[in-house]
């Protein structure tokens, strides 16, 4: 019997993704805002996985993904992040090194909930982190535009 | 701590592949031969887990993918799917519907170890069994043109 944490801890291995998204937001102070997620893309003919992360983690939604015929489960808030996937990889964590792409992943959001995003010191080390992280990924914004 | 089985049985349902591919063989009796084997691939800069599952088999080869820029574990050996592989996801079982083509895909494995792909009624059943499989993918030959 499959232990279903150690499972999903794979699966995401494969078709997770730790992201940390960047915008400008006239309603942020700092005029710029960092949006965390995890998510796990598939093919509409297996939801079924889909549907164990979200009963596993008990939050997050599915979506259709535009850009393709996926779908998307996907987790952006901060609390369900610190609470839910976080401690989940840290209890059953990565075996590739998609895990330095967490161990950011994490000090980031735990920067957000101490709320060191809205002092610029704080949101440019977030943004020193996150361009560290899943570097293949394009970005609507340079590091240099973000950094204040 | 991630258990290391269930943890390659989520990425397996993610990146696994469970083929039975066909071609023309002269050195076969029926003129044509059918070969399964089970594969994962990954880009080389997260080659670790490929070497994991090599680890924890104890078989197979991993090898550059000619079609793109990924690497593939790989294992083609009938012996080493029916003492290794089947064994290992039958004990771990997939949690999505790729199951039903892990059930076929252990089917045919374990009709050619009973050298029953030998005759025509059993090469026909393979066929079958194995058009049923991965119905989205590329196929060289069609269904007809495998048949006895």
């Amino acid at each position: 019997m499959a232990d279903v944490n150690s499972y999903l801890s794979g699966y995401a291995d494969g078709e997770g993704c730790f992201c940390v998204s960047f915008s400008k937001s006239q309603r942020h102070n700092l005029g710029r805002e960092a949006r965390p997620s995890f998510s796990v893309s598939q093919n509409s003919d297996r939801m079924e996985i889909l549907e164990l992360f979200k009963k596993q983690f008990g939050c997050g939604y599915i979506r259709p993904d535009r850009s393709d015929k996926t779908f998307k489960y996907e987790i952006r808030s901060i609390q369900h992040l610190i609470k839910k996937v976080i401690p989940h990889f840290e209890a059953y964590p990565l075996l590739s090194s998609k895990k330095a792409d967490f161990k950011k992943f994490a000090e980031i959001c735990r920067m957000i909930s101490r709320k060191e995003h809205l002092k610029s010191r704080g949101f440019n080390k977030i943004v020193d982190l996150a361009f560290e992280m899943n570097v293949s990924g394009k970005r609507k914004y340079s590091k240099s535009e973000m950094k204040i």
